[in-house]
């Protein structure tokens, strides 16, 4: 190690109100709530806090996830639960230090509204707000907001890169020090430190400004996940972090150096983007208490909503085969590709059923880990320190063990290693990730 | 009086940042605040629960209102602020009792994204969430959504119809008992208590179901303000509780026999839609007292913004007349028509120059009342007793004293006269306002 100060893992959860892996609401040692119980987010939210964790994460979906057949949808959590814009806007006025991150698609919602929505959530969190740009890839999305199909993949990206360039226009609206409320003079602001952004694109057409003022960490952090080829572009030029899935050490560093790249040849700084692959972990005292935790959860997975999903994911209705036999071939589809490539390719690698698969994806494709306290901590220290991962998204398969267990017991381990801060040292989430707060491109200092 | 129980005044507020007079930011006993301070808006909220009110109200605006000119732009307070949105759920978990109403455009938004954000606050509030549906009338909020200029009266009221019957819809999705988070048979949901709602009409094709299960009002309130021909049509066939501004009171007996009828001839109960008059109070410890605060607020206002917010208001740029002449002639518009025609009708009747009428106008067109708290006391009771109201939406022109004066003042004389509550009666906003809780249009009840 050099004398500067060592690099640091960055730690954010992923959390659906029942877990994250699909039977993960049976499982015995789960609490059961049905996803409209703040005080249960609140004490999960708290846990992650006293974690010191960067942040906690909410994802989202735009309507019920199509499982094909209505036996499989009723065995499924998370399909009805408090809108996260709504949950992160709620805990932001209840937590102290953590980032709160919700996903919002670019699909279906208008970018003024959604800079608005951020900004007003970093200003009530004092600077702790991030947006993971989504976009939304199904029919049965499309179908709640007047279409009769999905947005083609290409434009539903072209789309998004558009949005974020005009949400971000829409944050440097005011200047950092445009409001005066001088009683005496009458002057509410200064004038000349209000901006238009006139946005005229293919398409958004946007004038501004804003009606919020420039917010404490100057433009939200912004994430995003896409894998695909048009996604790893559009994050290579946006995205301040990106969540991941990788299912082995070697598919995580072959994308940690593509995307790095990426960035580089978009002509940013490769620290300038942070990638967070997702890991769920099943914590046990030793490694056989906990692959027999795991399989317990797997189990809870009834074969109907296993397969169900599944052939969501990978766009193809596996039902007819047999669920013992292979996967069959696969032709693409307009939706999740990142997702549906990385399902095949651990089918093809492990020779794995469609049942084996479905046990292994239950977790909705992320990167399952079992063992004890000490051997999670070496995984994550050899993803991070072997050009994996700048950190790591956290995925508890249930809730709220799946979470405590992780920070009472491995967090203690990162930090006894010198990898994890033992408290907070800024108070924004851009200063928890050490992203640099943006200069706005209005200002006659920026611009100078 | 008979002898059931006396009915009784329901009283709201609304809070803009700085008050709701043009002036009120730079009147020398208010405090400044810029619109991001979330601890402010809570302590206005803690005084409005503690007058127990039935409900705080946040309205909206889609961007920066035009007063035509920078210098007059840059004197107006209500520029920027914390969305309004974003501000009830965040105060939806540091308060207990009261309703928080917001409003929200249905001219850029989708009944989809609406129906899930009013629900998950009603969630987060355990029964205490009101929609206050609006639509947008000016080219300043168009320009912000990709069109050049607004949508037509006729088709925006059009749309609005349809949009609240989409979301109510959408509210009646999942049965009350619809989740069953049955750990055992691996049932999370009872399938037959789930209702796609399949709505295909001229202006929203929406399949649901909402991702939000049922809330504890069933469905959350819904507020409207349109006092045009169509905003009262909309009215009586939709909302529960209509804002109003009246500057008489025999204008607003007028409005409420002509709503009321209305609201009866589309086959509602007159009583199951409340009505509430906007009043600006300004109260001393005397008549004169109350009458120098009125004065000392309107000089606050500068001329260029008094003549620049005045001519939007009402669709005429003013500025090439005479400030101390009459009123021209006005050209109707397509904005709102209805507060337009109430500014003319009162220039007219009491013969006011430009600048009386903005001085009179600069509480954006509501009735103000200057008197001690028994002289407002009596003005709320008669037009409450006289077929004028049935409470009202309290308009502090100032903050906090605004409020703070009414709550201390004026609310014990209402109560000592047993025309407003002691204490809360019950938990949700609906019964507070003495509205039934509506029954779910899919349940077996409801249509047996």
């Amino acid at each position: 190690m050099s004398g500067t100060a060592r690099r640091q893992i960055h730690i954010g959860t992923l959390i659906l109100e029942n877990g994250h892996h699909i039977g993960g609401w049976r499982y015995p040692e789960a609490e059961r709530h049905g996803g409209h119980d703040f005080d249960f987010y609140r004490r999960i939210v708290e846990t992650a806090e006293r974690g010191r964790f960067d942040m906690v994460f909410f994802a989202d979906y735009l309507g019920l996830r199509d499982t094909l057949d209505p036996d499989a949808r009723s065995r499924q959590h998370n399909v009805a639960y408090i809108d996260p814009v709504s949950l992160i806007t709620a805990l932001s006025v209840v937590t102290r230090h953590i980032g709160l991150v919700t996903s919002i698609s670019t699909t279906y919602s208008q970018p003024y509204d959604v800079a608005r929505k951020i900004a007003s959530i970093d200003h009530l969190s004092q600077g702790r707000a991030g947006w993971n740009l989504v976009t939304s890839a199904t029919d049965a999305e499309a179908l709640n907001f007047n279409r009769s199909q999905q947005v083609p993949h290409h434009e539903r990206y072209q789309r998004a890169g558009e949005f974020v360039d005009v949400v971000r226009k829409l944050w440097d609206t005011w200047e950092d020090d445009a409001f005066l409320l001088d009683a005496a003079s009458g002057r509410y602001y200064d004038a000349g430190k209000l901006h238009l952004i006139e946005h005229q694109g293919e398409h958004y057409q946007v004038k501004g400004p804003l009606n919020v003022a420039r917010s404490p960490q100057g433009h939200p952090v912004v994430f995003q996940a896409g894998a695909s080829e048009d996604g790893q572009r559009l994050a290579a030029q946006t995205a301040e972090a990106v969540y991941t899935a990788a299912q082995t050490k070697e598919a995580a560093q072959a994308y940690y150096r593509s995307l790095k790249a990426k960035v580089a040849e978009a002509g940013r700084d490769p620290a300038s983007l942070l990638i967070l692959p997702g890991i769920v972990p099943f914590i046990g005292r030793t490694e056989e208490e906990a692959l027999e935790k795991q399989a317990r959860i797997r189990q809870a997975v009834h074969p109907s909503i296993g397969v169900g999903l599944l052939s969501v994911m990978i766009g193809h209705d596996l039902r007819p085969y047999d669920v013992d036999g292979p996967l069959p071939d696969i032709p693409q589809t307009e939706g999740h590709r990142s997702r549906q490539q990385l399902l095949i390719d651990l089918a093809r690698r492990e020779r794995l059923s469609i049942r084996q698969l479905y046990e292994r994806s239950s977790a909705f494709g992320h990167r399952e880990v079992a063992g004890t306290a000490e051997q999670i901590a070496d995984v994550l220290q050899d993803l991070f320190e072997d050009g994996a991962a700048d950190g790591f998204n956290i995925l508890p398969p249930y809730l709220p063990g799946g979470l405590e267990d992780f920070v009472d017991q491995v967090v203690p381990i990162l930090q006894s290693r010198g990898l994890f801060r033992r408290d907070y040292e800024g108070s924004t989430l851009r200063e928890h990730l050490g992203l640099a707060r943006p200069p706005n491109r209005f200002s006659a200092s920026a611009a100078s």
